[in-house]
């Protein structure tokens, strides 16, 4: 079975990828441990493909009727879900979250979740994992202004 | 002046927030120490809001024709920058980028990056940043999977 991967560009600093867009998301598939021998289609996992260090980032497309099977919790890592496009459900701390374009969820790593798509569309949406308490700045106090100019090319 | 906040709902291991439309970012908008007294709207950051320990995520809507008037680099932090609507361009080691939906940009701290949006729409993306070198398991190996079963409300 190939597996697909994004086009990607990196330099001495940074690697960029293009996913396309978030329709295809179906070409990429992950193999998880949960599921042994099963490739999950519509979901792509980033630290490796991009060298990151300091989180994960999963890029997913959840077809319409589908819900997650099991509820899960997490040992060090917070975990964000920033939901692009559809609609679904999230479910947590005895709440039932209507999730849809902007919702944002945060969770500590204790929380047990589970979520759906209960629509008849398909569900984009991001889950990215740190470890909890590991940020020491901000994000303004870590950033440093460059006073070289900035030249477009033509 | 009035600072809007999105709609929050939070329990025991959660926070959630609705931030609306995407198009809708423009109601928010925060401060920034490179540009003092000035508001900068269509930009949220998430960590304060949502109690986030790990990372810091924004929220981005960059008007058209608008760029970054500096470059800049980081101390310690890791930076994504995911790219979810319109189109725009980055620039970093010596690289012009072409940036869409479903570009995703992973940028170690030294890395001098500038980006604009050179079109004629709105360009949508998030920015999230960690501390390099801080994530010590993998997603899989850090989730838990329970086994309560899961129940939906009718």
């Amino acid at each position: 079975m190939t597996t697909v991967q994004p086009e990607k560009l990196s330099g001495e600093h940074f690697t960029s990828i293009q996913l396309g867009a978030w329709e295809q998301l179906t070409q990429y598939s992950v193999e998880v441990p949960a599921l042994p021998g099963r490739k999950i289609p519509g979901k792509l996992f980033l630290r490796d493909l991009m060298g990151l260090s300091g989180m994960e980032i999963s890029v997913n497309k959840f077809p319409a009727g589908v819900g997650m099977p099991f509820h899960h919790t997490h040992k060090l890592h917070e975990e964000v879900y920033l939901f692009i496009r559809g609609k679904g459900q999230f479910q947590m701390d005895g709440e039932v979250i209507e999730v849809r374009e902007g919702t944002v969820i945060a969770i500590a790593p204790g929380g047990k979740r589970v979520y759906r798509n209960n629509s008849s569309e398909d569900l984009y949406y991001l889950v990215i994992q740190a470890e909890q308490g590991t940020l020491t700045h901000s994000a303004t106090e870590d950033g440093v202004i460059s006073r070289d100019a900035v030249i477009w090319p033509e």
